[in-house]
C-alpha cells in the first residue's frame, strides 16, 4: 500500500517557513497529487520518496544527473577531494585539471570559467558578449529558457523593464526573424543565445534546421557579434561537443551546467580566443565558484564522457522508451505526441487543453512507481537499463488503460495553480 | 626551505585554459609572489598550498570558514546526506528542518529561501522588494559590496547603464543622505541595502551609528519599504543573530551565505512575514538551490552556532591578534590601522599609498607561514587557538622586524595590477 503521510507533514511545515510552500522548478505544486514533493533517497536511476515509494526517474533532478545517482567514480573522486579540502581561500589543483580536460573535449573552447548556476554561466555569457565590442544589444529567441536572472526570469513579476531594455527577441528557427532583430539593433549586437533545441514547457519540442544554425552564426560573424550556445539543459546528453557541431556551427561562448559534476554543484562558461579578453576584462565571482570537490566530481564526470558508452546507452534506452509509449498509445487509441531528442522526452496527449488526461496519466504511473513529467521536458541517465524501461512501460500500459476507462467521465484539471499557468499561455 | 615550484607551474597551464590566469575574489593577482594561489588541503585553521608549505589562514575562504576547515560535525552531516542523495528530482527533508532551524535563531525571519551564491541572495532580496509595492527604486549605500551581478558588480565592463537604473546611492552612516535619497525617489523606494558595516577594501572598516541603523530602519517603514540586511559577509561573525539586533533593528529580508555551511555552498535569503507574499509571488530557482548535502552541513553548521561557544572563541582569538599586532606596531614605531570588528580584521598601514609596506609585510608574514591580506578584510574561525595566534605573532614580529630593516629603501609597490586597482580609486 503507497504511503505519502510523511510527504504530506513535510509539505504542512514547509508551508510555515517556505514561501508558497516551495518555489522554482522543483515544487510539486502543479504536479497530481500522487507525485512527492520531497525525496529521501536516490540511487542509480531510482528514487525514493520519504514515505518508501520508490520510483524509476525520468526527470533525473532535471537534467543534473547523467551517469546515474551516486555514480561510484564521482563520488569516489568527490570524497577523495573532501578529505582534503573543498572550499579554501584560493582553488585548488583540481580547477586547473578541470579547465584543460573540459576545453580538450569541445571543440570551440579555449578557456572556462567555473560557476555554480546555470544563470550564472548564461549572466556572465551576456557579460562577456556586451564586453567584446562594448555594444549592448542580446538577440533571444522567444520562448527559451536561459535562467531565473533579472533579464531572462519568465516572471515578471519584481523584474524592472530596464533588467530587458537590450533584450531584443526574434522566433526560434526563423532566420528572417533574426534578420531583422540584427537589422533592429542598428550595429549595436553584442551576442546572440541560441538554444540547441526548442524546451519550452507545455509545448511541442523541436530540433532547429541546420540552415538556421549555420545562418545564425553567419550573422554573428557578419556583425561581429557573439554567438552565445546555451547547453545547460542539454550539455552531453546530446553530443560530447557542443550540440551544433553536428551543423559545423562553433559558437564563440558556450554555457554548460547541470550534468557537469553528475549533480554536485558546478556550471562553467567556456568561451573560444575570441572571446579571451572580454571575459578576462569584465568581474565575476561567487563565494563558492573555487570549491574544489565538485571541480574533481566534474573531472570524473567528464572522465566518464570520455571513456565509457554513456551516450549510446542513454539513446537506447530512450529509444526503447519511446518506441514502447507510442505502440502504447496505438493500441490504446489514446495518441500522443512525444517530440525533441529521444534522450530529453516531452511526452503530450492530444486534444488535452487543461492536460487533464496528461496529468491523470502521470499522475497514474507515478502512483505506481515511474516518476514522468507532465508538461516539462523529461531525462534519460546511463544507470537506466532496457530492464528498467521495460518495468516502465508495464507501467505506463497500466497507466494507459486507466486513462482510457477514465476517459468518458475524466473530470476537469482539478489543479487550481496549473489552471492559471495555462491561462497565462493564451 | 619553501618552495613554489608547483604552484608557479599551475599558473602557467592556467593561464592557457583561464581567462587572465585567473578570476574574481580568489586571484591572487594583485598579491605579492610569495602568496600561493593553489591550495592543495585544509584542516581546522590551516591551509597547505600545492608545494607543501602550511599557512595560519586568516581568510578562511574569504569567509565560509567558521568553525574551522572540515569540521567533524558538519563532515560527518554531509557525508551521511551524501549516502542517501544530494541533487535529486526534489528537496529532501533537510531543506524543512533547515528552514526550520534558521527561522528559529534570526529573530526577524519568518520564512528561508535557499540558493548557492551571496548574490544569489541579494538579487532576490532585490527582486522581492520590488515585488512588495510594485515599486522600483532600490537604495545602497556607497562603497558596499552586495555581490557580482550586473547591478552591483564592481566593474562596469560588460555593464549597461540600465543594469544600474533605478539603484540610488547614498552615503553609509550618514542618515541626512539616505532621506536625501528617499526624497529623490519620490514615494517609489522598494528597499534600502543596509551593511551590518563597512567594510570596503583598501579602506577603514566602520561601524554604523546606533542612530543610523534605527533611522534607516524608521525611513523604510515611514515609506513602506523593505529594508534588507545583507549578512553575506558578516553572518554568524557578529553574532547569532541579525548583526543589527544589538541596535533593536529587525530588516523585513536578510541575505546570508558563506559560512551557512561552513564552507559547502548554499546561502539564503531570509524574510518576515510582511514580505512573504512578495517573496511567493517572484520566479526564483536554480538547478542546485535543492540539493540535500548543503542543507545537511548547513544543519549542522546551525547546530553548533547554537550550542557551543565558537563566537565567544573567535571574539577571544581575534581580540588576542588584534592586542599583540598592536604591541608589535608600536613596538617596531611602524604605526597600523586595525579597524572593523577583531573577528573580521582589516590591517592598513600608515603613509602607505602604493600599498609597499602592507605587501612587503603580508608578503613576509606569508612566506613565513601566515596567510594574511593586505588590503581585504580578514576572518577569524572557531578552529583557531590561542597557541594559533601567538605562533602567527612570533611570524608577524619577524615580518615587522623585516619592514623596518627594509623601510628606507623599500622599493615602490612592484605589483603593475595593484597600482592600477588602487589608481582606479582615486
Amino acid at each position: 500500500m503507497r504511503r505519502n503521510s510523511r510527504d504530506a507533514e513535510l509539505r504542512e511545515r514547509a508551508r510555515l517557513v517556505i514561501p508558497g510552500g516551495m518555489y522554482g522548478h522543483e515544487s510539486a505544486a502543479l504536479l497530481p497529487d500522487t507525485f512527492p514533493q520531497y525525496f529521501a533517497r536516490a540511487d542509480g536511476a531510482y528514487l525514493w520518496d520519504c514515505d518508501g515509494n520508490r520510483y524509476v526517474d525520468y526527470m533525473c533532478a532535471f537534467g543534473p544527473n547523467l551517469l546515474g545517482y551516486r555514480h561510484p567514480a564521482v563520488e569516489a573522486a568527490a570524497a577523495a577531494q573532501a578529505a582534503e579540502g573543498d572550499t579554501m581561500t584560493g582553488p585548488s589543483e583540481a580547477m586547473v585539471v578541470l579547465a584543460e580536460d573540459f576545453v580538450s573535449m569541445i571543440s570551440h573552447a579555449d578557456w572556462a570559467i567555473f560557476c555554480k548556476n546555470g544563470s550564472d554561466a548564461t549572466s556572465m555569457a551576456m557579460v562577456t558578449a556586451r564586453a567584446y565590442r562594448d555594444r549592448k544589444k542580446i538577440l533571444v529567441a522567444r520562448s527559451t529558457y536561459h535562467g531565473a536572472s533579472p533579464w531572462n526570469t519568465p516572471s515578471l513579476k519584481g523584474i524592472v523593464p530596464e533588467d530587458r531594455a537590450h533584450i531584443i527577441t526574434f522566433d526560434y528557427n526563423d532566420l528572417d526573424s533574426a534578420k531583422a532583430a540584427f537589422r533592429s539593433a542598428e550595429g549595436d549586437v553584442a551576442g546572440v543565445f541560441a538554444t540547441p533545441f526548442r524546451h519550452e514547457v507545455f509545448a511541442d519540442q523541436f530540433l532547429p534546421s541546420a540552415e538556421y544554425a549555420t545562418g545564425l552564426r553567419r550573422l554573428c560573424d557578419e556583425a561581429d557579434a557573439l554567438l552565445i550556445i546555451d547547453e545547460v539543459r542539454t550539455g552531453f546528453r546530446l553530443s560530447r561537443d557542443c550540440s551544433w557541431a553536428v551543423h559545423g556551427v562553433a559558437p564563440d561562448l558556450s554555457a554548460w551546467g547541470k550534468v557537469l559534476g553528475n549533480g554536485h554543484p558546478i556550471s562553467a562558461l567556456l568561451g573560444s580566443d575570441k572571446a579571451r579578453q572580454a571575459a578576462s576584462s569584465i568581474y565575476v565571482t561567487g563565494s563558492f565558484w573555487f570549491s574544489a570537490v565538485p571541480m574533481a566530481a566534474a573531472i570524473a564526470t567528464l572522465n566518464a564522457i570520455r571513456s565509457t558508452d554513456y551516450l549510446e546507452r542513454i539513446v537506447a534506452v530512450a529509444d526503447r522508451l519511446r518506441d514502447g509509449i507510442d505502440e502504447q498509445a496505438r493500441r490504446h487509441g489514446i495518441p500522443v505526441r512525444q517530440t525533441g531528442p529521444a534522450q530529453m522526452p516531452l511526452i503530450l496527449f492530444d486534444d488535452d487543453p487543461d492536460m487533464r488526461k496528461g496529468s491523470f496519466w502521470t499522475g497514474t504511473a507515478a502512483r505506481l512507481g515511474v516518476y514522468m513529467h507532465p508538461y516539462h521536458n523529461m531525462f534519460c541517465c546511463a544507470a537506466m537499463t532496457p530492464a528498467d524501461v521495460d518495468d516502465t512501460l508495464e507501467i505506463t500500459d497500466r497507466a494507459f488503460a486507466e486513462l482510457k476507462n477514465a476517459l468518458p467521465s475524466l473530470p476537469a484539471q482539478p489543479n487550481e495553480r496549473l489552471l492559471q499557468r495555462l491561462a497565462q499561455r493564451r
